[in-house]
């Protein structure tokens, strides 16, 4: 930008930060530094504290892989919860979006899906965590809710197949879900549905 | 939410934090807090810090009013522009609007417009620095480049009242810019041209 020498060093350095955020592009980082400029200093001191303090005390639960403040998380540790149904997802945002569509099984959190194109192997995701997790035999069911798209398709088929021969059921989101959706924006009641409609991977 | 229970505190926190930035919805919220518990722990102490800095650093510069690290700031500590023109802006991401379209005389920064309804007089922005400053008697005339709308007009109107009688010359930018636009995000050719056609108040 023309104006890069003449705007204060901190605002530049607090602007670049801004614009590292996904969806933030640089006339918006821009809106958001001078915004902070105007706002209460205990506003900023908020959001920095914020940062700082998910990074010290969220980790990985040791069980399901979600993120959590303690191991093992608040899902794994809950009696109520039905423990032969594990929920398998991509990513902790989705774990909320089925949480919210009434589902009380447990979880395991992959962190990402198979992208070959990517380079992203089964060794880049939870994937062993999850079989080891599946050797106490308490887990019934596997529900594969990976997204409906070509990299979820591959990642729940190949989960199957490791699975499979440990005597697990492994079921599959029905495909109510419209190709090419993000689970994470899909609302209640089509999640709902998928879940019902679920059925084994043969 | 639904899931506000078992969101673990920290990133429900964080994402309140990113909620309260201006255009951030729940949803991005939530997202750019996701994206924080993912991204490496330098992205987030960079942000984290970089807040802090601003709000440390940065101080309005005792005679134009623009935010600054060093007082006076860079333009007015700038030798080799005008310093017979100052042009008045309502913020400082005006005049950085200003700057790109090549003006190089000085500035004066208001931090805000008239407001009756929402209770905002001539003593809640910088008028007083202004007319304290004109008193040297270096300034020949000042741009008046408050916006185009019905605030921006009647803060123009209000300072021509008040420094006429001091003999300084004020302009006003002409009305090339289309009304009910934002100034920072006009393009630096229109501003130009608004910037050229600036006519006196009488």
């Amino acid at each position: 930008m023309a104006d890069g020498t003449s705007t204060p060093e901190p605002i530049q350095r607090l602007i670049e930060a801004f614009h590292r955020l996904p969806g933030v592009g640089p006339k918006s980082a821009q809106r958001l530094a001078y915004h902070i400029l105007r706002a209460p200093e205990q506003e900023a001191r908020a959001l920095s504290d914020a940062l700082l303090d998910v990074k010290r005390r969220i980790r990985l639960c040791s069980v399901c892989m979600n993120i959590t403040e303690q191991d093992p998380c608040t899902y794994c540790a809950d009696e109520r919860r039905d423990h032969t149904t594990i929920c398998v997802v991509e990513q902790a945002l989705d774990l909320l979006a089925i949480e919210r569509s009434g589902y009380r099984g447990l979880y395991h959190v992959l962190h990402g899906v198979l992208n070959p194109m990517d380079g992203v192997g089964p060794e880049d995701i939870r994937v062993r965590e999850l079989i080891v997790r599946l050797q106490d035999g308490v887990a019934q069911e596997v529900i594969m809710a990976t997204n409906p798209s070509l990299e979820g398709e591959a990642t729940a088929m190949l989960i199957q197949r490791l699975i499979g021969p440990a005597g697990v059921k492994v079921t599959r989101l029905a495909r109510g879900l419209p190709s090419g959706a993000d689970l994470e924006y899909t609302d209640d009641v089509t999640l709902a549905r998928a879940l019902e409609g679920r059925r084994e991977l043969v």
